[in-house]
Formats: C-alpha cells, structure tokens, sequence
C-alpha cells in the first residue's frame, strides 16, 4: 500500500509508492512519448478496458461499461492511492506517516479521440465541469477525506500518460500545503483589510484591463501580477464562492464559456502547449474556516524547464511578465 | 530593470524579466540541446568572452582575466537580477514590488572542459567549496542583500545552458520562502524538543542505516525520509552548524570527499542524470534568529516529469521509495 509520510521539518506530505516502485532503470532514458495510432482505451467500445466506471453520462441508455456515453467516470488503472482501508496514522521513530488511503479517478471528456480540451464543444465542456461537481459532492461523503483536487495533464510534457483528453481527481486524507497557504494567506488579508484578496485583485484587474485577458458575466480569465510560469492564467468566479461544488447552472454555462475561450487563446498563441490545470477549491466540510476563501481555476503551460531550483527554493524566475502575455493572449485572433 | 514582485496572497516573491522578454515563438519548440563541440567561453583562454571576473585562483599568475587559473568566478553575462541601484519599494495598487536588484555570479570550477562535477579532483572541488565560501561572504557585506543562494544545473534537461562545469550563485534582497519555511520549522521543533530536527534526523537515519547512503567523520549522506523525487539525496554536516561559511578546512575536506562520492554513486546508479544541487544555508546576519538550523545540500536528480501538478499544489507523488534509492547508491560499484 502507499505511504502518506510527513515531512518533519516543513509538514509537507508527500506519496511513496511503496509498489510498482520505479528502479533507476525505468527512470533512465529519453522521455516516453504517446504511441502513435496505438490502442486506446478510453475510447468508445473499449469500456472493458478501463475499471468499472463510478459515473457516466449516458441518452437512451442504462447499461454501464458499455457504449452509448458521453462522459465517463472510471478509477485509474494505475492509483497514486488505495481506495480501501483505515489511515492507520503511526509514527516512525521521529517520523509521521499514514496508509496512502484515497480515491483516484480518470473523467474521459469525451467518447471520440479528441486530444485537446479546447476542441471539445460548450456543451461537452459543460458536462465535464459537471462531472468534477457530480464527483467532489459524491467523495465529500466519505469521512477519511479532508481534500478533492481536480486537475488536467494536457499532453505528454505535462504528464498525461493518454493522449484522448481527460482530467483527474484525486481524494486526499490530508490538506495540500500550497491549499493551506492559499487559505491562510486569504484568511490573513480579510483579517487585515475586511474584504477578500481574491476580489480585490478582480477588481484592479478589471480596473486596469492590462493584465485582464477576458470577462463574461461571472468570470474572469487574467494573468496574475506574480506569475510563476510564463503565460501562467487564472480563471476566478466574480462573485466571492468559496465552494467550487456550489456553481449554479447559469455559472457552469459562463464558466465552461470562459474555459474554452481561455484554453483556445492558449492554444492558438503557444501552439497547443503542454499544461496544466487544477482548480484550487476549499477543503472539504469545513465552512466557517474557509469563507475568506475564492475558487479559482489555475492554467500553467509548461513551457520552460528551469525547474529544479525552483523546486528547491520556492523562488521563480519568469522571462515573460504577465502584462506581455496577457496581451498576446487577449489579442490573438481566431 | 528586472522586478521582484510579491505575490499577495501567500507572500512568495519571483523574478519577472521586464527586459529581454521571452516571446511565444522564444517559448514554442524542442527544447534547446547543447551544441555539441561549439565554441566555450568557460574554457582556458577565453577569458575575454566572459564578464570581468570577481574572483580567481592562480598559481604564479597575478593578471587576471588571462590564462593560468584553476578556478574562476565571473558575473552571469545573462543575469536574473542587477547588480546597481537601490530597492525602490513600492506598490501597485494593491500589488507590492521592488527593483530586481541582486547578485548573479557562475563559478567556473575547471579551466578544461570537464562535462561532470563528479569527475573533477577532490582537490578541485574543495575549491569550488572554498570559492562559494569566499563569495558568500563577500556577498555579505553589501546590506541591501538578505540571501545568498548556491546551486547547480548539471545537464541540460536541470536547466544548464553550458555543458562546461559551473555553479551559480544569487544573492537576493530577500529570503525565498521556502528557506523562510525551513527556518521556522527547525524554530518550532526547537521549541518543541530543545533539539534541532535535522541532528535528530542524522541519528535516527545513522542508526537505522535503511536511508543512510554515506558518512565520513563530519558529514553524512542520506536519503531523506519524504522526498519529494527520485533519489532525492541530502548531505548534512554532522555537528550543529547554522552558517555554511562558517566551515572549517578540515570540513571542507570532507565535504569535498562526500560530494565527490555521492555524485559518483548518483552518475554510476543512474548513468549520468541531470540532476539540481542546492546549498539550504541560513539568511545573511541573524545570528540569533537562525540559530536552530542546519546547514545542508540538496541534490534533486530529474529523472520525473510529472511536475505541474506538483507545482500548483506542493503535493508530491514520489515512485521510488527512499530505502530502495539509498540501497542502489549504498550498493553500487565503483
């Protein structure tokens, strides 16, 4: 099973697989590339290929793990955590860890091998933000979880393993420290001013229009004054909603409009750029401690590898400002 | 000029290059390899195409920036940060930010054109760790700094833009946060235990043996009990030491044999990684505030890239168990 262990000095918590464990020789050599025209198993018609589905979106048809969907829920084949079992919090010597419990799980946007998120339609969009509410709503039930995060891996460079786009959850027993931070950080500055931080900086973003990349009516795509990565971009709701989960029906049609308008300037500006995305959420069932909180959406396209210092320092040295990209992004044309 | 600029919701400072600027078509592409067999300015006799150097080793040769040094340190010709003006502090609105003023100096460690820190001279790398020292407090007396960071990019894919053996250092005006984190977690565990975290880390790991890797008289090589990559590695001085330039000449030595050893068993196991090294020293005159940390070297392989994720949440998913790493570098040949 994998392990939950705790840094003694910062409390970071970090996963050790302790099976399937890669030797030095599965970590040499050139970086895996995706199989060209290989096999694919998230395609349609190959739902006995992927574990039992937790979800799907399906018309005119109720029989699971076969064809007639439109969206897909599945377990990943390949967990970063164990579903079953207790946390089984122990402590080695000076060392504090628990059983790697928790729920990993894969969204397949879409039936068809579509690579790329923003080439999917509105409406499939829609349904993908729906799948990641249907899905936090249904964890948020089981007690051992603190944390839900929602994430993308758009392409091989930034670790998608498949090709055929999809996204990810993982279920965690523990808070990320970067969450903590965030909401330490914003608890701080409503303390301090009496107003949320997240709607102070959408407020002189919209103000100012030079880092503001586009708006509808309850969203805002920008680049953040401190960018860490070049064309770094968030997507922030603007009202203040502390809970991603609580989106109302209006607010996922502007939401996933924003998405798809957002990832298509991306797209056409970067050349279809690896990247990330995470949605930085509230932590689960803990309401009066994270109303200083605002949800966003996080994009980071991977596009510079001076990584390892940064890694080690926590300290970004980024070559494009954010004024500079933010007007790349918001001028292309398409 | 370059802008340090704060993040203001979790405090973190980064680097925006406001000159120089890296376009979408400078970002797009395969990443950049090294030329092979080009020109090198690192190597003997091509002083002039390196800025003016601020520190060198000679034998018999008084003239600097000519032929005849072991070793030489020169101010980046691309640096991060500039050398002259003042911090000029100030705010944007909401957003707060200062002059990229800073330090960025390249060690040059050999005057041939040696690809590997691994392969130089015990002799040689005790000057590559005479020659940080020697900068670190030369560095110290200019007062606008409040951090001097040593590291390395071995290999390309770590961030390295010349193949010729080099480190780098950046003093800062400020301290990076993930030091700031270190610094209050050893404070806190201080606090706690009247013990420093990482003196209690070396004897657990020396008794256990099961992530130990290496030690000689003064030092230690281990891998640590969270990390967060493959064969993370961690060098520690094993008496209390808060200030790396305090070290002594016999420490040095050892440090020197240490490094050369655990970068071997890293090269051997792993056939020549690209890899980050990093010096966690303490801030620059505190004295009393640091007094419950420790000194140390972090060596970060990059052999993993599934790193966005990571990035956005500080949550770590390591495939290879630290005692699996620590038994292939305690067991290999060489």
């Amino acid at each position: 099973m994998p392990e939950l262990r705790k840094d003694p000095i910062i409390g970071r918590w970090v996963i050790i697989a302790t099976e399937r464990a890669k030797r030095p020789t599965d970590l040499i050599g050139p970086p895996e590339e995706f199989k060209k025209g290989g096999f694919c198993p998230f395609c349609e018609g190959n739902e006995d290929k992927t574990p039992k589905e937790v979800l799907a979106y399906r018309k005119n048809n109720h029989q699971p793990n076969t064809p007639g969907w439109s969206l897909r829920v599945v377990p990943n084949k390949f967990p970063a955590l164990q579903i079953e079992g207790g946390l089984g919090k122990r402590g080695e010597g000076m060392f504090d860890k628990m059983n790697g419990v928790g729920a990993h799980e894969v969204i397949i946007e879409t039936p068809q091998h579509v690579k790329i998120m923003s080439q999917l339609s509105l409406k499939q969009i829609e349904d993908v933000l729906w799948a990641y509410r249907d899905r936090i709503l249904d964890l948020k039930k089981d007690k051992r979880f603190r944390y839900v995060i929602v994430f993308k891996n758009q392409g091989n460079a930034a670790g998608a393993s498949l090709e055929h786009t999809h996204s990810q959850i993982i279920a965690l027993p523990i808070v990320p420290k970067r969450v903590i931070e965030e909401i330490e950080g914003a608890k701080r500055y409503y303390a301090y001013k009496d107003r949320c931080v997240y709607c102070d900086i959408i407020r002189q973003e919209i103000d100012d229009k030079v880092r503001l990349i586009q708006q509808n009516r309850c969203f805002v795509s920008l680049s953040p004054f401190t960018p860490r990565f070049p064309f770094e971009t968030w997507i922030l709701p603007k009202s203040h909603d502390t809970y991603f989960e609580d989106v109302l029906k209006e607010e996922i049609e502007q939401l996933a409009a924003i998405l798809k308008d957002t990832l298509t300037r991306i797209d056409k500006t970067l050349n279809y750029p690896p990247y990330n995305f995470l949605i930085h959420n509230s932590p689960l069932n803990k309401k009066d401690e994270n109303n200083s909180y605002h949800w966003h959406i996080e994009i980071i396209p991977k596009l510079t590898k001076v990584a390892g210092f940064e890694w080690g320092t926590g300290f970004y040295i980024n070559p494009t400002p954010p004024e500079e990209a933010a007007k790349y992004l918001r001028e292309v044309e398409f």
